[in-house]
């Protein structure tokens, strides 16, 4: 794993949730970085997400991240803003650094307030592990139902010599909001670029990757990627050059966005589903994820069913505008609908080794135009339904 | 039940896809109908949907219904348009009736061909029981993973004296597609009715009731509702005083839709999303629609589990335009989140005997308009994963 240079990592076991764990972890510059981020749409934003928001539009300099797992401190109210805030108080003073350059994330319950009491005990913690933790423990601590912790990383070698890199981590299980996932991302840099250009490639590479995925729909309240960059690398990246750093945080991004599919909730399958032929990226958009969300295209992956009739219905009805003659779907690499009629034969034979994979691509084209978008979609699984519908306080 | 005059039944046994079963259904008219249809959206739409538009397009006064069980004759491209139309002729010379004057409906397996050699089998049987048959037996013969018959009825009593007597039945499980399920409806009656004010009344009370419930948010390629009066009651109904036929209607209409999602594919709950005071009725659907499909808030009415962050957060991603602060939430009468907070309290305990019935309201304000929607929705289960992902061949 490749850390940029001029970060530290910190974790505690506050026991916001369980014991023997560390559910606290702080993302540290040693020198103030330039801050990007890009927030859930949701119109019930966590108390985190609303504090983020306030910070950066005041400095795009920041110094941390703090992130809690086990309290998502959304739909908490006032009292969930001042906790976020004393929250970050208390983390400064143990860093040394000023609360205004430091931004929150929480994950966890939604509806339940941080716990004001753990988070002083563990502030001691904090500041004896600052230096002394791997990127590793702090993308472990920031796990709630994640199955295994996620970090990419990658480099681009400067023109002039030097090297630029970028470190990037998030957790599941999807883009999905259930009481304790969230998709939050951390994507660190020590390139030295100006803040309205490091805001702009995070937020493309964001939109290329995090938003491209599917688990079953929906969008947390507490959805966030933030990007940090410190410059400590001293190469300094500018508009006119921006193409290998905009291509090493593409590739954090996009290999962290597959992590969040493989540990969906439940799942056992990433779908790549490829719409192209579409009369524009809108429509393309519709159609890929009418495919993703369907349930039953998603049953259907998980049970190892070449089943095109449901990918075929879910394009029928995903308010995509094309020929229904003109659309090809192939699964695996093997066309199995074209010109109106499925293949001939026996498709579960055709098809039996390709759907035992866990990577299964669908490519769709409706014939129409040039629109085209992947989305990467899990499956649905009974442990899907075990872990969302057994769920217990 | 109410059988309106002059409707007569007939099944047969024509295996198509299990033998010692009815899978073949006429609704017939002793005298010609005034029909009406409301068909699948889907671009994808089956070869009945495509035989009974043209047939409708052609003329509005139909003696009968054939429906068949088995194969849902989508996607069989030229070749299903010209089976459909066989097995129109051939049922149309079993009855005495013309094929123009028959309307098709299917449900089954997409891509597989009718088997015609069945189909020419079983007109024998067809003619046999016209008449022998009971409303029960038909709406029997038309299910496919439909575990229970659906069948309702309502009278109107003429201002002038007399009777108009609606029956519709319908099968399920849903408005969903997966190889073995589609919806359709029917309703007959034997009020005097002209084509365009039948048209209307049909696909009115459809709006009103079949088109709003989910189990999984997808739409059959074979989707429709078929109304046909006969006029057989004597009874003239204008559209100045249509309002007991609407009424009659779609009170049928809305009996069926409720045992839809009660039949759902692994169902074990209705919930009754009532979306009020959202900017307009756009709004209170798209709300009501992101409740009622999310996947969390499924799984959570199957745990048992009060899980109103789920709902908020499903209202907060849904589109429609609100204050957070002025949201309103009651399940089972209990509101247990308001001004932005949930209720304190044990909500397990609260909500405990209310989540254990079968029939859930789930009451949404949004604080904002005079917008509102009513959606049925089933829950997300075991059952439902293993009936989709386990269906084989």
């Amino acid at each position: 794993m490749l850390i940029p240079k001029g970060f530290r990592f910190a974790v505690a076991a506050a026991e916001f949730r369980k014991a023997g764990r560390n559910d606290l972890a702080v993302l540290y510059s040693t020198v103030p970085a330039v801050a990007a981020g890009v927030f859930t749409t949701n119109l019930f934003k966590a108390a985190p997400v609303l504090v983020a928001q306030e910070n950066l539009a005041a400095s795009r300099s920041m110094r941390a991240i703090v992130v809690n797992a086990g309290q998502a401190n959304a739909c908490t109210g006032e009292e969930g803003v001042v906790n976020c805030k004393v929250s970050l108080e208390l983390a400064a003073e143990a860093l040394g650094v000023q609360p205004a350059e430091m931004l929150p994330a929480s994950t966890g319950v939604i509806g339940v307030h941080l716990l004001m009491d753990k988070w002083r005990e563990a502030m001691p913690q904090i500041a004896r592990s600052l230096g002394q933790t791997s990127a590793l423990e702090a993308a472990t601590a920031i796990m709630t139902t994640d199955s295994f912790p996620k970090l990419a990383s990658a480099r681009m070698a400067a023109e002039g010599g030097g090297e630029v890199r970028v470190l990037g981590m998030c957790k599941g299980a999807g883009m999905i909001c259930p009481n304790m996932a969230t998709m939050l991302g951390f994507i660190l840099t020590d390139a030295d670029v100006d803040p309205d250009l490091w805001q702009e490639i995070v937020a493309g590479c964001a939109a290329e990757s995090f938003n491209r995925v599917t688990v079953d729909g929906d969008t947390s309240t507490n959805d966030c990627v933030i990007g940090l960059a410190n410059g400590r690398s001293e190469v300094k990246v500018t508009r006119a050059d921006m193409a290998p750093l905009v291509a090493a945080v593409d590739q954090v991004c996009q290999a962290l966005a597959y992590m969040l599919v493989q540990d969906a909730e439940g799942g056992t399958k990433v779908a790549r589903i490829e719409v192209q032929g579409a009369a524009d990226a809108k429509d393309a958009e519709l159609a890929a994820r009418a495919v993703g969300n369907s349930p039953l295209v998603k049953t259907a992956l998980f049970g190892r069913d070449p089943n095109w009739g449901r990918i075929a219905a879910a394009l029928g009805r995903s308010g995509a505008a094309f020929d229904p003659d003109q659309v090809r779907i192939a699964i695996g690499g093997q066309v199995i609908f074209e010109h109106g009629l499925p293949r001939p034969g026996d498709l579960r034979a055709l098809l039996g080794s390709a759907l035992r994979r866990q990577d299964i691509p669908i490519d769709i084209s409706l014939g129409t135009g040039e629109g085209a978008y992947v989305l990467l979609a899990s499956d649905l699984t009974y442990d899907y339904v075990k872990i969302n519908a057994e769920y217990t306080t």
